[in-house]
């Protein structure tokens, strides 16, 4: 029951009553008489990630370069300290993306230090530093990630106050979008100012790739191995991951 | 049947259902018994081109043009290795197009390389180029191509991380567009920014525009060749289309 | 008949319906017993143009302005390879304007090299340069020519592709005119790029200009000819303007 | 009669019945049993004006700064060339305005030359001109008058092309304010033109300036008298205004 | 009644009407049988300022600087030719304002030279200045004042033509706040211009601080005369503080 | 009762309204007769800072860091002449609170000079500072503080004229969002001027930190021993808190 509880951090109630519907479901259609394990996990995931996409028919190459993708991402989220632990990886399609890593945050943790975000960041850039390092370029399939990364080093520095730009914010809070006080808010910092923003920004995102591509490079084969085993089986579990990788993870808080 | 799954690579259901209802309909005007071939290829372009306007009477010239025009987006498509197979030539107008080429994607492909998106650039750029090369000078025909070529180029610099920016994204999402949050977004670089971002797109659609040209140069009297036979029958199938190029496509994967 | 379709080229069904239905009141109202060339000609007019506003007292110095603005339009436009037939000009009021000269182009052209539109800007900007010719300065009147002038260089540069800005679009679309989106595209490019823009449309104007000027210079005998035989006769029809001018319009394709 | 008509050029159907309705009211009010000539005069400056503010107390130094203003406006309007014919002056608030000079164009032109603008900016810009060279400073009762000289300025540079920008308009028109359209317009030229566009604004306002303060120096006495007649008799007719300045108004056309 | 008179000018008929029903209010309150001047007076404040706020306590230290920021309000309407004049001082708080010092124009002067304009930014501004001499630092109690002394400044750069800009007006007139119309106005001047507009509101600022300051400097036994009587009675009406001043307000003209 | 007094400084009838209900419901629940002390004291809690979230696990790492946080807060508040008194500081989750230290103005005061703003920005300040001194980089927790700590900077330069800029307001009201108003406001000022407000701002930021810096260095044993007892016990109350930095905190005025 452990696993579950931590696969379901952040979970609220809503989406537990959603998530043993989905698994009282997926009982009934087995012709079970209990909700088990296994249903459990797949609605938690199909709560998460939304349903497999498995009859959307995914070219050889492409698998291939989504194992490397999500072996890059689990491999630095296992590597760096502050990193999310790797619940499970896998490269059957779900929703809109080819593959996914599973990682659930330790706990409800609420503060985060500036290193937790560059170590978040590390493991976001990771699919594309990956494809970088396999195939000399990236595919567009890095494109959410990056936007999240991007969003993630802004905070950092106009709302985190995690720069050089020191304690102070710029521009408005995503939670008061009121027409009036935006348009307010948006005159609030000059063009100046903002050039030294995309210029921390840009520090913040060249910090995280360094520690990610450095990640990458030193433990190439390891790497190779979680990619050819992904493109074997599609999916591959925390136990079995872990062994791979040859080390369970050291829980670091905060 | 391979040829008409090839041809609606990426359709949905009720693409699917409203491309065998417009079958349908034409079997019934032709008092045949059961949907054909034939029926079935022209309701494929139908549903993706919308209807022919032959009524509408097309200057010798403008069908010249035309013909130079859609036999370079063919040319170029069927000498680069990641662009798209050709599957028909046309000058006969469509909805609001002087003609047409007709590309398949090979698969359902959902993951592409900067160098795809190069070559699909190039593609879209060959028509613009051969109008240069034949007459000196492009005319307002182009404008559509270009419009999805720029908007192609600036999604690899500002979205899909492709360019010498690195792994950011700038500017906000096209699905996002709520008043706000667009108001919010906008304000997240300097205008120094947005001259970076402006120089990588130029270097982008230059990288695209030297393919093109270069290939349209050597491959010069096949040009004219499907230029020529164009005019002549006002379309060309995949088939007669290879043996004129001489060669078959090498589908190359991603 | 060929004289009425060569006038109404372009127009739409409903067009045609409203022409047909002007004409008819105009018979009835002449208590002719059926549809005359003559009903037809005033009929298309009042479709293009508006009702002509003969009430309206215009001033002698008016007239005179009027018919050299509408003399130079004519002129140029007769003379330049690229530039649509003059079919009427008239300096009775019309609509919002003090007098017009009736071009129409000489098929359904689609398609439109850069050489066109140049001309076509010449022909825009010929009675602002008539002016400034006979009276040294110009008047009021030509801020509309000015207007579509200016728009359809911006087309040129922005979304033609047919400026040293190369085979590039900037801006939005105007077909595409919704809020969110429009705020998005606008911050597409730089404060320099759009300085860029400004320059390039400047030489286009530059370009026409001179054109426009030269083939003032060089017939200024006819332009003295067209306005006087305008300001007595207030209309001359197509085939007395050929005479004047002394030469047919040589119609050349695209 | 043609006092009449020459005061109520350009006015619609509306605005005649309007002056006709008030015309009556003040007749049955009067006890008369015609419109006579003086309702009729009143009528049509309630009609442009408003309707007068005797019971507004004003002061004496008012009275006089307002006497110079109007009588400056009325001057240079009678001294230059190209401006509109003074009707009558007042000091007698009307309105929101202090006072008045009622000028009516000569006929419904509709064509004007950049001089008949300039002149018509330095009849505006007289007021002020006055009160700087009477006072040695400017109230703000001239805000309105620089409102609109600006205004007209403006569209002297951006909209008729008559500055050194060349024939080229800048920035949206008027009568199209469409929210998109707006938006998209507005970005259609860069700050540096934009610059560019102030300084010929800037430009044209000196010229009337300069021609404004000429003459009212060449003519001080003359204002002088004018002025103290307004003080007397609040009200100053065409025919005494004539008499005063020692020159009838030499209509000069466009 | 003449004192009425005084410090109603201004209101307009719904004011009057609203000012004698308070007044009705306050004398049924007060068992009266006919509306007194006291009534009246009362009445009138209570109309401007809004109801006292005698329940909220505010601290000692509140008071004196109220007491003193007050006396300089007070202090330079006296010392200043063109300011209005003072009707009554008081530290008692009405509506959202902590004190208040009532001056109400001398007539209903509607035209103003710059230099009034001047004197009333020296008395808007005299709060601030009071403060920073007395106690070397400002309290956020002078916001307000600065908001309409910097509103008052920009008018007078951008609205009166009384700057170095010279008879010209930039930005949109608050009365035409239609959306359309403003967007287009904002894009009226440069970001060069707003720079010099800039510096010229400084200029205003800069030139009516110096005024305020070295009035209160030489009269600073006076201010501390005045703020002392005021922190013991609260009140100081219009004839005690000409005593405590030692001089009646001379009234200039405009 | 006095304590309560304290508390509930700056309550509206509503606030009070609302905490007696408050209050009753918590005594019908504990089946007392009458509202107690301790009922009245979690009422104002709730009220003002919304419900306790003891359900929510925080982690041992987060109960330290916010521990510090507060420690700092409330060391700060302490050591400034001019701060807030601190009543309570817990770390006990309360709303979107992983802390929170109970500051209650000493009484109704409305003007602020200067220092007083400073030395609130300090304490604002102080829980970032002291978490960069603990753990030498700052956590995410301290985002509201400088969002609320930017926002009071931005007033002290562009509303309270207590900057170098002088007394002059920038941009427009928070009360005043009218769409139409507020978008005029914004091209109020050139950009230049946007970065001397930045400049501005920083520098009333970089005092403030110096204080704030400053205090925590000089008092780290205490701050420690507040931290340690905090993480212990949860919360200090007012009297506690005293007795651990070993002096009453001296209310100093305005």
């Amino acid at each position: 029951m452990r696993q579950i509880a931590e696969r379901t951090a952040g979970f609220s109630g809503a989406d537990l009553a959603n998530l043993l519907n989905e698994a009282a479901i997926l009982t009934v259609r087995r012709k079970k008489r209990a909700i088990g394990m296994d249903e459990l996990r797949e609605s938690i995931e199909k709560v998460i990630l939304g349903p497999e996409r498995r009859s959307n028919v995914v070219s050889e190459k492409e698998k291939e370069i989504t194992a490397y993708h999500e072996a890059g991402h689990a491999l630095v989220a296992n590597k760096l300290d502050k990193a999310d632990d790797v619940q499970k990886i896998s490269i059957i399609a779900r929703g809109r993306a080819a593959g996914y890593t599973l990682n659930t945050p330790r706990n409800d943790e609420r503060l985060h230090f500036k290193s937790y975000f560059i170590d978040q960041l590390a493991v976001l850039l990771a699919g594309y530093a990956t494809e970088t390092k396999i195939y000399g370029e990236v595919t567009s399939g890095a494109s959410n990630d990056l936007k999240r990364a991007t969003d993630i080093a802004r905070k950092i520095v106009t709302k985190f106050g995690m720069s050089d730009l020191g304690p102070i914010t710029y521009g408005s809070d995503q939670e008061k979008v009121f027409l009036g006080k935006e348009f307010h808010d948006q005159s609030q910092y000059s063009d100046k100012m903002a050039e030294k923003i995309d210029n921390e920004v840009q520090k913040v995102i060249d910090k995280a790739w360094k520690i990610s591509t450095e990640t990458i490079d030193k433990n190439e084969p390891v790497l190779k191995k979680i990619a050819k085993e992904l493109l074997e089986k599609e999916t591959i579990e925390k136990e079995r991951f872990d062994e791979i990788v040859g080390e369970v993870k050291k829980t670091k808080k905060v």
